[in-house]
């Protein structure tokens, strides 16, 4: 096994090998610009990682990994258009940079040639892999449907909440490993605890996003902590707040969640109090580390090497502190 | 072979068989709501038709059938959104009905399941048939880009507009009838051929509907004759008539043809006028009768039967009399 970054690299260079920039260059610009803005390229990284570990050389998996990432690059580029978003990495987004017709056409390129990516693989691997690319993209969309549909009810359970998360995001990563341990004719209990790894990791690497985003260090957070508040969004916290927090809390927080305030860095400090008060953090961090050790867990019934296992255990653990 | 009608009852039997109506219905009503509004069928129809011409049962087909349909209804759902369509068929629009986020998301999911209904053949002929639908979709994509870009040039040549009617709209009816040809297992060369006729066809039926589109029978037309001159569309008769009239004609039509008129039917009969003087409608049926030409040599090439290189003639002349 090699270092994340060693796979970054090998990963990096394959997508630059590709020429996506062609006639009609109005739908190709596009996509070769959304590649371009980068990204920590976990899901591919994932495909290489889980192909290696199971006897093949990670090159194999290259074509997978570039299907699972244009896969996610082709849904940034529609999420963008519904969350009406201007930036993307720091750049413009692509509704921005070009429009929303731009965004529809060229996502929807980008959807096909993901497919594509498996066009290289013999015709039973190209079956098995073509149809997990179907089965989760149809997840993904089901997830985004859910994540739309909450953000106007009120009667979302933590359950329900969680399953949108594990439709929208994890799935995908999970996916990815069972891509890559597929290309390594792996098992098949090595390539379901691969891919019952990348979903359960999926899950609690979101919700600790949810928590970095009010409770990160602003110094390595990235974006502006508060921004989920700010933005009323919501996420795990939201829902731990309205499942435990005491009827005049809970009442405070229904209307600072529902407002556009003047003053958000007040609001920012309003909402975190009755986080605090809710011992929503705890309990977040419960849900993570749940997630997290249903993960490793998962791990311990792949079969793979106590190697390989301590690799994946030291990668997930790696990921979920980086950015306490 | 069937009658047209019979294909179609077999096809909208077995797609009224498929429950596409499931949780999350924000997903997939606007699904279910698009495939009730109909519409002729013809992409399936041509799939069953070419499965049974190369001597297998066309219930075979049912699946390609089913993923050439479903594709085009994804290209409705995204190209009504980029038009700011309101009506399809007669009825709201899915960005009209529901709204913008909806058509980008439900058209997605429909894109993947398209995908889905190839499952169902063995991995050899699953993979000829993905691999299809993706160079297929990509070229829709391509096409619809031109279409696109040609709005705002005004360098476009008659043949880029022809190549871009291929891609659009012509390809599509090439790969239905390769994909029944297929899965009927049929020869490279039959294969070829009724793609091939296929795809002219489709330029033959576009150019045609242009035409018609100004000088079609009110009674029969369906939409309102001059629809395309009131919009200002770049069709076939837009381009003869830039390439061909007499300097006068040529300004007034180009000031008519960026207007937004007062009075429709004023501006309609001015066109025609210019049209006629022009002799559009005899250079417009001599490109129709070219493609559809080349169309009927394509089937003389497919080492089909006489009695079905007949059936397929038949067809095609019906299809290409039908609302003169």
């Amino acid at each position: 096994m090699r270092s994340v970054q060693a796979y970054q690299e090998l990963f990096s260079t394959h997508l630059q090998s590709i020429a996506f920039a062609k006639e009609p260059l109005g739908l190709y610009d596009p996509i070769s610009y959304i590649l371009k803005l980068g990204g920590k390229r976990m899901r591919p990284v994932l495909a290489l990682m889980a192909c290696e570990a199971v006897g093949k050389n990670p090159s194999s998996a290259l074509g997978v990994a570039t299907a699972v990432e244009l896969f996610h690059n082709f849904t940034l580029l529609h999420d963008d258009i519904m969350d009406e978003a201007s930036l993307r990495r720091g750049q413009q987004t692509v509704n921005q940079k070009w429009d929303v017709n731009t965004g529809i056409l060229s996502g929807d390129a980008l959807l096909v040639i993901a497919y594509q990516q498996l066009n290289q693989y013999e015709d039973t691997l190209f079956s098995q892999l073509t149809k997990l690319l179907s089965e989760t993209a149809l997840l993904v969309c089901e997830g985004q449907q859910y994540d739309v549909d909450f953000e106007t009810r009120n009667d979302v359970s933590l359950d329900a909440y969680i399953e949108m998360i594990r439709l929208k995001t994890a799935v995908l990563l999970g996916c990815a490993l069972r891509m890559g341990a597929l290309v390594g004719n792996a098992t098949t209990v090595a390539a379901d605890s691969l891919h019952e790894f990348g979903v359960n990791l999926g899950i609690a690497f979101q919700l600790q996003d949810d928590l970095l985003d009010a409770f990160g260090d602003p110094k390595t957070f990235g974006k502006k902590v508060g921004g989920d508040i700010v933005e009323n969004k919501k996420t795990i916290l939201y829902h731990l707040t309205m499942a435990h927090a005491n009827a005049d809390d809970k009442a405070s927080f229904e209307q600072l969640m529902t407002s556009t305030p003047v003053d958000e860095n007040k609001k920012i400090t309003a909402v975190k109090t009755i986080y605090e008060a809710t011992e929503v953090p705890r309990r977040t961090v419960e849900q993570v580390s749940a997630y997290t050790n249903k993960a490793m867990d998962a791990l311990q019934q792949s079969t793979l090497s106590s190697d390989q296992i301590a690799y994946f255990i030291a990668f997930a653990e790696e990921l979920m502190v980086r950015t306490k």
